[in-house]
């Protein structure tokens, strides 16, 4: 039993530190981008020393792998909110309910900073590029299939419902370049806009 | 006449020169990012002495600067062109019958990835930022007197209109994040969706 938890107590504490380099990490693609982000400097920014970095993330693509995880995780909690929530109506309702936190999470300064860096480096990064698509796919999988579990509009097909629902997380994207944009913009009327929206794409069933 | 058309030659000369320095320093964010280019790079990519990229460029914030205005002036002509439309129907009609181009130029990989380029650096670089949001309220303002000139929805006045229009940049935003992290996503179901909501946040005229 000692044995246990002390191998218990040592595994917690490398997850620990696993999200120490996670966190300076990603502090560093932020601030210096993730060209400038060598080993050396994420290590300095860790209070690590490199062998360390290397013990938990054999590059940086790891790292970027390692986010987008953490990414697929957050969306994850958040679909599993959407449909734990008992407050009535159908799924446009419970989806609506969803929306101001998304915005807020979306245009958070930190978030939006990494994401577009990460996005950028996609743009020139084939490697980058295929961990934040594979990501993607993962992310937009999860979405269709909770759709079907909370009850899909009848008068859309699979494929029209996926790009309808492909158009929702889009704007959801569009958010995080608009606020950088757009200081003033405001965002509870983006909200207000989107559920608009949100309620054309799923109950205007037919396609047009 | 000599002297005024050896000075219209030289002028000429110097606005190619010029043009070939954007140009260079245009493929260099793009490919190493904007920090991680330096005056002595971009010259190195456009055949040109350091010297010469700083007689047409103070830095690089001027180049960032000169490509937002070039996006400026893209954008001018496509308004033009909607305004000039004589093809019939209202506001919407016209607008909508600009989507499939602004969808293509969108979603073009090199414009992607100097567009994301520019907005992560902007997320970390205020001189950067400054720019763009500089650039977007130009556009924006754009937008929004031409709307005004071709016949804004009388039901909507001129705060929600200015949202529903930034509801609509926003779509074109993130669908150059989207075209990225989604290689399959469908252009054409995009932009026939796309018009579906122009026309929704347009003619759905009262606030909702």
């Amino acid at each position: 039993m000692c044995a246990a938890s002390r191998t218990r107590g040592e595994s917690d504490k490398g997850e620990l530190r696993r999200q120490q380099v996670l966190e300076a990490a990603t502090e560093c693609f932020r601030r210096e981008g993730f060209h400038g982000s060598s080993i050396a400097r994420i290590s300095q920014a860790a209070g690590m020393s490199p062998g360390h970095i290397y013990h938990y993330f054999a590059n940086k693509e790891a790292i970027v792998e390692a986010i987008a995880e953490r990414e697929e995780h957050d969306i994850a909690e958040l679909l599993r909110k959407l449909e734990q929530d008992r407050e009535g109506g159908g799924l446009v309702d419970m989806l609506t309910r969803q929306t101001a936190e998304i915005v807020e999470r979306n245009t958070d300064p930190a978030y939006a900073g990494l994401m577009l860096e990460l996005a950028a480096e996609a743009a020139r990064n084939p490697a980058v590029r295929k961990i934040l698509q594979r990501s993607e796919r993962e992310i937009g999988g999860q979405f269709f299939r909770l759709v079907q579990r909370v009850g899909a509009p009848a008068a859309l097909d699979d494929a029209e419902l996926q790009m309808r629902l492909q158009m929702i997380a889009l704007m959801f994207n569009g958010l995080t370049l608009r606020m950088l944009n757009d200081p003033d913009f405001d965002l509870d009327a983006a909200a207000r806009l989107i559920n608009g929206i949100i309620r054309f794409l799923l109950e205007e069933a037919p396609p047009r």
